[in-house]
């Protein structure tokens, strides 16, 4: 048994700095890299694919929307076509960092994210991007969504993502974060939630039922040191139930 | 014998178009695309590879400094660590449209190419930062400048490049654009020049005296009629005198 | 009888150059000059203002998102405080180059304005960044929308919007642009829509019924001569109909 | 007696959060807010002059080069009509959040102050933007400086500012940071060498020579926990010595 640890980083940006990017990184097993859309710039991007390197974790792309004030947090309309040259953009600008080392994987950013989970089109506009950059390259994509599906029919490979802290609803979906019981505050359930998911493909929904999931990575934070203790402890949790922590 | 003529493409941005790609891709053999930075965005970044490819004509990066409003043309002090970073970021982004193809060439843009002229460390800076991408690709840089010095130090393929409208200074370079007599407003001779400089090596300096000069690539501009006319008329008469007007 | 005539201008960019602001002046009456977020920049909004002033056209601010690449074109969903804050700077940006003279009015630009005309909280957001800033500046919003209901719970002033070339649904809202039957290409019958509107403030909607309709100001395009010349035909009609062409 | 203390503040910018402006607040008399070019956005200027008129500090703009990557820290070579523009826009954009308070004061940032403090040119564009806006707002500049000289020039009232932390040559001016003698480490040394400036009008130059000087305001920072306690010291010291610290 086995799974991945995927954190976003190198969210740092000129004079402003974010996360605990060097700390992070002992633990995960694949970094996913800002590559200047939302967040990060040239010189953080290479730091962050040079510190990637040094702690022998994955490297991936994180591209988001063009809204750096927004962080890519806000939902943008844009085509496909636009979708799709935004993602080839960045993908290209972070694998010039690499050194002809091929990107493992790309996990789309927060709002670009969460609509493409959503919106067949527009997760077949990023898998298209993705695909004309490396056919080889991973997808990671939020369980049994959109962005799953449409790296299927694109045929590129994929890895589903689920969540620590985050309740799911009876289809294998999120709860959304507007809603009161969207997050698990306890951290004890979030771990056993976990170990759960990874050992037995399957999660207890928000009314109850259980729920089939394949997970192949866990997404993680370090934006604090309170996530960074909460990546550590699901780490030691792995580690003890004999799961692997290594990347897909 | 045989010469280059290569220009600026790619440099409309958005909602603002600029330049008369489609027609000067039919008479030129390098094409310097810009990369988002000072101009072009990802779609037409898309589109210009795309019509680069249909004409033939060899595919190039033309980056420039991070100032859209100022077009790259205003003078800009980075470290060299941020220069090589923003090198490596602009021509991995337009790497990604071509497909796998390599880049032919890189250009520096406006400030940074005059700058670079100029200045050894930001000339290394730019030929450090093309060669940790691809050490095969050849720099374009001014005749007898820091940019041809720095190239052949770092063990980069250069290109040297002459001006068909410009005066030369007797070492070779170029009478600043700030002096009356920077400019050769006179067709018929500007072509004469041009013609001397590539079968001959030679041109003749503002105070009249002899400058050895080797010119891989010419400047020529797309950004109105008059300019391309003048593109036109000096593909013309390269022509004629039996020029092969071909890529480096 | 009196009706004014509005149109963007200022959106220029650096190197960019949009529209005939210079011959479009000379028709219409009230400008909405772009304020950088979408298109404009300080120099190109000096200018602009210098320009209006010269030809005693009423000066307004055409705040946008903050999304250059996309011309303000593509929607975005901001939190209400971003979009009154960035209402705020925007209008303080442009007030500032008017030498003491509040801004004659406001209209929203592009996405901004189509999602505020459907959502009243955004449409009061607008409001309420224009009325911090000046209460007595005038709303430009499209007749019979959320931007005027907004105005209108707000207690700021404002002008009905109408379209020359648009067709209007029995609501007396405009025929979504995507739906084939969403323009009026014939001039003629366009320029007689205007006058109707104008003068029996009733417009014929798209399935035969008759609208009530109660214009302040026509919206009108500057941004090439086939536009122009519509402006200036709109222009001529009203004068022979002995309705007066001024700011409301 | 008496002198101010002003701090740049509002420097965070979307997601990303810098500096103490809640308690460096308390102590200082002069806010220098950022305006949206180097760092700020406006949502955070909104805050920041809430935040200053909460704690009754005066509120100025701290207008600098478009450059948030480089903090505008980095030399930009614009021409005076760019660099004015750019300074109206930025100083209307802050107004606007001051419910129509005029500015108390405009410091310009960075590289832009630096080079204003030997360029005259530059100095006077500066001087030129405020005036045009408001002709009774105080330039701070470095005691000494071109930017005083211009302010005297433009007729603009101004105040002199002073450092703590740095060594001066004997004409005035401050040592360049490049210079290994720049910087006074010595905490109570600094704190000694302010209450001289401010009591004798006088300083002890790098070459033991004693230059006069006339301190109207001493730059504080309020980026770290260290520099906070610093400015509580220096108000301390001020405060013991019958100082008066208040807004000039």
């Amino acid at each position: 048994m086995k799974i991945d640890l995927n954190c976003d980083l190198g969210e740092s940006f000129g004079r402003y700095s974010l996360g605990m990017d060097e700390q992070v990184l002992a633990v995960i097993t694949s970094a996913n890299i800002a590559c200047g859309f939302h967040a990060g710039d040239p010189e953080v991007m290479q730091k962050t694919v040079a510190l990637a390197h040094e702690n022998q974790v994955a490297i991936g792309a994180h591209p988001g929307f063009p809204d750096l004030v927004g962080f890519g947090r806000r939902k943008m309309q844009l085509t496909p076509a636009a979708v799709e040259a935004d993602i080839v953009y960045q993908l290209g600008a972070l694998q010039a960092f690499c050194g002809g080392t091929p990107l493992h994987h790309v996990k789309p950013h927060g709002a670009l994210y969460n609509m493409a989970a959503d919106d067949l089109t527009l997760a077949t506009a990023i898998c298209n991007g993705i695909a004309s950059v490396d056919p080889s390259t991973c997808l990671i994509g939020l369980a049994n969504s959109n962005l799953i599906k449409a790296a299927r029919q694109v045929g590129l490979p994929y890895a589903q993502e689920v969540f620590a802290d985050r309740q799911y609803l009876p289809n294998g979906r999120l709860v959304p974060r507007n809603q009161p019981n969207a997050m698990i505050a306890d951290e004890d359930i979030a771990v056993q939630r976990v170990l759960r998911m990874v050992k037995d493909h399957v999660v207890t929904a928000v009314d109850g039922s259980e729920v089939s999931i394949i997970p192949d990575t866990i997404c993680v934070h370090g934006d604090g040191p309170k996530a960074l203790a909460f990546v550590k402890r699901i780490h030691a949790a792995l580690i003890e139930n004999q799961i692997a922590v290594t990347a897909f």
